[in-house]
């Protein structure tokens, strides 16, 4: 699962990869950086310290990890499908997609469970992304019930929302290393 | 200093504005978008809440702000003059990109400060990049003792660690609420 030299050397060229239009594939590029980022930020970490939410924060990096996953499987429905969760996928990510405010909050599981359903709503993403061509993505997304930009915007965020959770995980994991070295 | 409904509206829609080639512009367009976030997330702020570092947390709002802003003034240098910072950047921008630990920690001064210098090492971002074209971006970034990749991933990584430290602002303010409401 360990990021090696030459994944992050690929992934630090933002540079379409084959498969892709070009601004696709820029941003495959960029969803790519940003999930090795994610996962060097969470590595080796256990139950324990995923369902942890230390003094301050209000959410665990397991709920931070299972949003992320849910951010996927949602602009999925949203960009590919021009459509929200339907109640069957809102009763299966409306919880890890709310960080438990719509559902229950995931907790009690390995580190290899978020990994595997980060990998598995992302493939799901890249298949449909090398689908579709760039004068898609610079078209509006337009969803009964919200009010989105382009399709562009749509997985920018994706890749955005990641990455500021990220940030949060690498804090979220700071505090935690100086608790318990109290 | 508040976005109004309009700016959000151009913000986004992630599209090349007039002035840039394609990818550069949309890169732009990023920027731009991650910048609004992190003024939202910061709007209003005073002094102390600027200054303050809850318990948990490494750093406080201002230092980020001003990491954020250095980082723009130091992928200049990089990326548009193939050098590191010079000993007098080093001095001016050293502490704030390094969070106090090589130079002094930029404290004790008014949002008006940070928005002053976030804008003003921006619009020189935004100067050199509207002289630059796509095959540049594209292209290698050689800097003596340094590795990077391309300048394209170098621009998006000055996108991706604002909003990295925007996510983390947001839990920051949480926890400053928070600690206020107690």
């Amino acid at each position: 699962m360990t990021a090696t030299r030459e994944d992050w050397q690929r992934a630090c060229v933002i540079e379409p990869p084959p498969g892709y239009t070009p601004h696709i594939g820029v941003l495959v590029a960029m969803l790519h950086y940003a999930r090795l980022t994610t996962l060097e930020a969470v590595a080796g970490l256990g139950v324990e310290e995923l369902d942890a939410t230390p003094p301050g924060f209000s959410n665990s990096i397991g709920t931070l990890l299972a949003h992320i996953a849910a951010v996927d499987r949602v602009y999925q429905r949203l960009s590919f499908e021009n459509r929200d969760f339907d109640e069957g996928e809102e009763a299966v990510y409306g919880g890890a997609l709310s960080f438990g405010q719509a559902g229950e909050r995931v907790r009690g599981l390995p580190l290899k469970h978020y990994l595997g359903e980060l990998e598995a709503a992302r493939a799901d993403t890249l298949a449909e992304l090398a689908r579709r061509d760039d004068a898609w993505l610079a078209s509006r997304l337009q969803v009964p019930g919200f009010d989105y930009p382009n399709h562009h915007w749509a997985w920018f965020h994706v890749m955005e929302d990641e990455v500021s959770h990220r940030g949060q995980i690498r804090i979220l994991r700071k505090a935690l290393k100086a608790q318990a070295q109290r």
